[in-house]
């Protein structure tokens, strides 16, 4: 039991041996167990349901495991001002399907959505697939309960941050701070969200087949400067294609080096203006084909087979997955770089993303129990990080720096900024109780 | 000249008097002035155009008042990647011209677009009319230059915050923290922005007259459940109908209680079904008369009156502005409490409302010179933050906290939230040299 809680889904990040678990079901719990740690010294490491992939949710040596997931409760829909406000264990797609109810949406749809929490969303500012168009995580945050410790008070101490109103600058916003830090500033146990009216009208999509990883990009670029905004735009290379292909048989052209899939969902007939012109972007920029799926069954499958590929790689061995963002008109070299490293380093790199965010996902599988092969791709982990860096852009986009992203994000930031970060850690967890080592903590601490 | 560089435009809000000016023109010359102030315990008071409503940019005694207005160039316009990269003096009405050559639109439109800067724009994390449907300044700020002190390393040092892609979790979100940190925490020198495509269609304009501010408050309920989203939603009241029919004759109906303008800018068939739907919300809500006007010269002169409220009301006396956002279903609410508040101070209250955001500017005017009238208002002014807070509101939407608004923000997060937010302040500002007393300081310090 202890063991199935003290990791995430996160390759080859260490995890130590936990003293104790908490299913934790309330705040008072929480408050509780928080003040006792603090007593004796004993580091909080707090999850949801654990499908992070960057070891931010990983047990410490000695800690107590605080586990939300049984705080599932949607407290409360606020129709009227477009608000939920929710319990951290709640599942993403658990309170997609209560807002609807009320004719509303909760944009944010990581891949993970049927399984993660909205408490492990806010931890690490999870994206997903129509963040293109709608913002992330934060952007839907408006305020948070929060355990914390430090300059509130004794730690066990609840404060709200935030607001429940549309918009606010009564002080400095740490609510947004605790967006993304993963757990180490507090423990977060309500949050209050910003819902959207539902959708009327079903999206579009339009799919296309390229030659070329570079050819795709361009189709993503000449959208960007035709000013079309897709709600989503997904790319999946060759090797998540024969993967997919390998296992379902979708009749998905693996022949294609990438696949590109776009949502339009702009209302009545400007989404439909809009799916053909993306259809067209992709055609002049050199599709093999590209088409409007006029039947919603075979839209569905595509996206399908998206979410599908991490699935399918994972059946041919661990799964390293990286998570860099570079500016969108950075995607064909990165995605060059990335072939080229695995290249370089013998790995076979399969990539989806989201492409029109700049936003990749290469996955880097090994064989099982080849100890090289393991070497070589965390080898190429850490280049590809640096390559994303080195182009402009971020370690991680939405994945979060857990564990194993402490090297790059260092790398990324500067020692200045990393200074002002360790500062900040400091003064709000002067203890350092809420999971310590992670984001800030020195790699290889 | 040193006079007229020691205060913002924030009525009442006390001005002390500067050390010395700085016109700086480059982030060398702020770190220099900032490392000298440091050495020499002078405080630092950064401002732009000094449009702010709160007193942020107001002088303490003996500090150096740090002018950025002349950090005014647009330094890259990047449209394959939706992103803008300015100095903080840059107006935001000559961004979106800039921007607009591209084919690209900054959307935050404070009331003060034509004159205030981006980065006062940054410092209080504007708002303004469209904000409604597409966010605020914080929506928009990727990344930030910013000099500051303290654990990043002697006073003066200059850092990069946040980022340029559209995604990223890479550490805690310092950018957002600097963004309406009211230049308390380092001078920001340099903005990285994302933009928009421009719109394509004109944008739709619907306006309804009532008979009462409840009236029109259900108005806006009604549209909200109808799921409708106006990029822009303003409620003007009798009070700032009579001032502006007085001024400027436009024929705008001053007998009615409340106007309400509606901006849709849904693309194609979309946006005039949208039109039609929000007139028709305004007509089963009791409007005396609502429609959609069909000249695009009528729909820009009913936004012109909207702006024009604001300086023909200042014609009647000094005006002391609140900036309250409450959730939108406590709209009719907060106007009818704002009504009888101004009844029983004998205060008398106009009222321009972001409506849609639930954000309301109560604007109290007082004769000149009358003593006995400008405590009454303060009384007034006082009592409405109160109220907002107790409706389950903010001090300040938009404007931010400045001065004015540092014991209703007390009173708004409590006591351990503010401590927390001494915290962080003290942190990164060890010496306590940026803009003191503001946001973070003790009321009537």
């Amino acid at each position: 039991m202890l063991a199935s809680l003290s990791a995430d889904d996160a390759e080859w990040a260490a995890a130590e041996r936990p003293l104790a678990a908490l299913r934790a079901v309330s705040t008072a719990q929480v408050r509780a167990a928080v003040r006792a740690c603090a007593e004796l010294g004993v580091p909080v490491v707090p999850r949801g349901a654990g499908t992070g992939l960057s070891g931010g949710a990983n047990a410490t040596e000695g800690c107590l495991v605080l586990d939300l997931s049984r705080m599932d409760r949607v407290l409360e829909i606020d129709a009227e001002n477009l608000v939920a406000v929710v319990q951290p264990g709640v599942v993403n797609d658990d309170l997609k399907k209560a807002v609807a109810e009320h004719g509303l949406w909760y944009p944010p749809d990581p891949a993970s959505a049927p399984w993660s929490t909205i408490g492990g969303n806010v931890a690490t500012n999870a994206g997903g697939l129509c963040c293109l168009k709608y913002g992330v995580t934060r952007d839907y945050v408006l305020g948070l309960k929060a355990v914390v410790g430090g300059p509130a008070g004794e730690y066990g101490t609840a404060v709200r941050l935030g607001r429940r109103t549309t918009k606010g600058v009564s002080g400095y916003d740490l609510a947004s701070l605790f967006v993304g830090s993963e757990g180490t500033l507090g423990v977060v146990t309500e949050v209050t969200l910003r819902l959207r009216p539902a959708r009327r009208d079903v999206p579009h999509t339009v799919v296309g087949a390229f030659d070329s990883l570079v050819a795709a990009g361009e189709a993503v670029a000449l959208c960007t400067r035709r000013g079309l905004a897709p709600a989503a735009l997904e790319l999946l290379d060759r090797a998540c294609l024969e993967a997919v292909e390998e296992w379902k048989h979708l009749g998905l052209e693996p022949e294609a080096a990438a696949l590109l899939l776009a949502r339009l969902d702009a209302p009545g007939q400007a989404g439909t203006e809009e799916a053909e012109a993306v259809a067209r972007a992709f055609a002049e920029s050199g599709a093999r084909w590209a088409e409007r799926s006029t039947d919603a069954v075979e839209a569905e499958a595509l996206f399908e087979a998206r979410r599908l590929a991490y699935p399918a790689l994972e059946r041919l061995g661990p799964v390293l997955t990286e998570d860099v963002c570079v500016p969108r008109s950075a995607v064909p070299a990165m995605l060059a770089r990335t072939e080229e490293t695995g290249r370089r380093h013998g790995v076979r790199i399969a990539t989806i993303a989201h492409a029109g965010d700049g936003n990749l996902h290469p996955l880097l599988i090994t064989p099982p129990g080849d100890e090289a092969a393991r070497r070589a791709a965390q080898a190429a982990f850490e280049e590809l990080l640096a390559q994303a860096v080195a182009l402009g852009g971020t370690v991680t986009g939405e994945h979060g720096v857990g564990l194993l992203k402490r090297g790059g994000m260092r790398a990324e930031l500067g020692p200045e900024v990393c200074a002002m970060q360790e500062a900040v850690k400091r003064t709000l967890d002067p203890l350092g109780l809420f999971n310590p080592g992670k984001v800030v903590g020195a790699p290889g601490s």
